[in-house]
């Protein structure tokens, strides 16, 4: 069997550890036949678990550690001390070819930190990413980078459009996907210099995606274009930003069909419609935050999930593996800065 | 009578003009007593549509002009070339002393850029922010700067928390409002230096509100503090991200009660509760972008918005220039500048 179908398990991430994890593993392989399992963790907390599942154990392998990553640990001090931690060895496994991606629930600022300094970039990637998928009012659209960057430059945000459009036709199947920049109004004027150089960039040359202009907030939503990008703090801003309204908006309509008895009536009634809107929502189907631009798959779920969401999560790994998204970027990119549009707006943006 | 109560509308602003401006004067006359609107714009249009408002008519001026900002004419454009405007002519009676406030529902950056020109800032502030007010699940948060400025530096972020206290205090009603920068995540080290920079002078000083720390994006719509300040792209982005997911929300809710023949029928039973919730977050309530931090009172109102939005807008102005706001933030930002750990802390930063 090709280790490529390994995926290696940080058990001990999320707020649940294997208690989540296992079961999720035990969800996924159902969907992903000739997988196997790579478990790093606690094995006083993993067996227990995992011999629920006869099927499981059969294709999976557990590498016991006592060692984890703190959800509170600074980035900084889990590369720092984290050796033979759960996480650490999940990435190595990926990093030595004995996993094909790695899946963590564990802190999220630790996981970019090490698998950045364990995997590296891809070639020509400045700097990964962190993307997941929103649901839109037209379908799902992918945004990137959620936080893994403070500041980006324009060559950076043409980097994130490049990984941004390969994930959409290789993961998403969309032929030509569209691809707008994060800005505060669809103008060529507005917004600060990074966006406006990437915009100049990203007209200019030829990489997997259609460049679509500024987009704004609503935009994201509204499902205008098939890719967003923008820099780690606009992203994760945005990101917290929709979690909220979502959760408000859901938590005032549950208080106006409880508030009264005919109200009560009929959200009884309307309750199978309800239901269906309220899956097709899930969080948990979005939820696996993709870092691309790594030289090895790594995702990272939702640390609250439970074992559907990150069963979701470890599909999205399978997922990036088998449609060779790594290799397609590695070849765009190379593509990208050969481009002789490519260098020139480059150098004239470093000069000016 | 005197001018303070005199409110100035640009009468040729917005997606419909006087036909919304007029009928919005109408509305609000009702709950303004002894107040007086002084009307910019062409008389062909306002004269007809004022002549169904009798009670109007009697306190209000029409001053006439053919002159108006178009909706996508660029803010320095109509510095230049916008003498005689209706927007213009609208401001400089604030600055004239001839009117106490002015709204309008056109161009906002050249809405700005105009009121910035001709009414100044305050003394100590270095640049206004539009701010406006979020509905919560705990009720109604001021979030600043929403677009007025791209990018803002620590001191400039510290200015916007006193306009937001202050306003929260004098408008709002709140004894002491507490007030939170926008990062992206609540520890000490995280996000860029003028984030941090902000959070080191706020610690330290005595302003009008209590400073809660860093809030993420999910903050606002949790209502965790009554004031959030951040730089004008991240706020823009929060703003619109926030609408779009609110109008995702609502659309997907009206697809699944109208789904089905039992969800339409449970639909109409909860109508009187959807109603009442759909009124309560009704935007036009929330209407009225407010200038905060300019030598006069400048409100502007969303340029789709009917009478009862813009209506909502001049009850705003109105607000501001009855509490006696910029005079308190005056007072409250020259007591900020004397202090010794203000000080210290900006010129810290200043050499660092």
């Amino acid at each position: 069997m090709s280790t490529r179908q390994t995926i290696a398990l940080d058990a001990m991430g999320g707020d649940f550890g294997p208690d989540v994890v296992i079961p999720a593993a035990e969800l996924a392989r159902a969907d992903l036949p000739g997988v196997h399992f790579a478990i790093f963790g606690d094995e006083r907390r993993i067996n227990p678990v995992l011999s629920r599942y006869p099927e499981l154990c059969r294709v999976c392998t557990v590498h016991h550690t006592e060692k984890m990553i703190a959800n509170d640990e600074k980035p900084s001090a889990a590369v720092r001390s984290g050796k033979d931690s759960s996480m650490r060895l999940a990435i190595e496994a990926v990093k030595n070819g004995d996993a094909g991606s790695v899946v963590s629930a564990g802190n999220t600022g630790a996981l970019m930190a090490m698998s950045k300094l364990i995997l590296k970039s891809l070639p020509g990637i400045t700097r990964p990413a962190i993307a997941s998928i929103f649901p839109t009012m037209r379908g799902k659209t992918l945004v990137l980078d959620l936080g893994a960057n403070i500041a980006c430059d324009a060559e950076i945000l043409v980097q994130f459009a490049v990984l941004g459009s390969v994930y959409a036709r290789v993961v998403m199947g969309i032929e030509s996907p569209t691809v707008g920049i994060l800005n505060v109004g669809s103008e060529d004027m507005k917004g600060h210099e990074q966006v406006r150089g990437a915009a100049a960039i990203l007209s200019n040359v030829q990489f997997p995606g259609r460049y679509y202009g500024f987009v704004e907030g609503n935009d994201i939503a509204y499902g205008t274009v098939d890719v967003v990008v923008t820099d780690g703090f606009t992203g994760n801003v945005a990101l917290k930003v929709a979690e909220g309204v979502a959760k408000m908006s859901s938590d005032y309509t549950k208080r106006a069909l409880t508030s009264s008895p005919l109200a009560k009536l009929g959200a009884l009634l309307a309750m199978p419609a309800l239901k269906r809107l309220k899956k097709s929502l899930d969080p948990r189907f979005y939820n696996g935050g993709m870092f691309l631009g790594l030289d090895g798959v790594c995702i990272k779920s939702h640390g609250g999930m439970d074992e559907i969401g990150f069963a979701n999560a470890i599909r999205v790994a399978a997922g990036l593996v088998e449609n060779g998204f790594n290799r397609r970027v590695a070849y765009e990119i190379e593509q990208l800065m050969n481009q002789e549009a490519f260098i020139s707006s480059v150098s004239a943006q470093a000069i000016s």
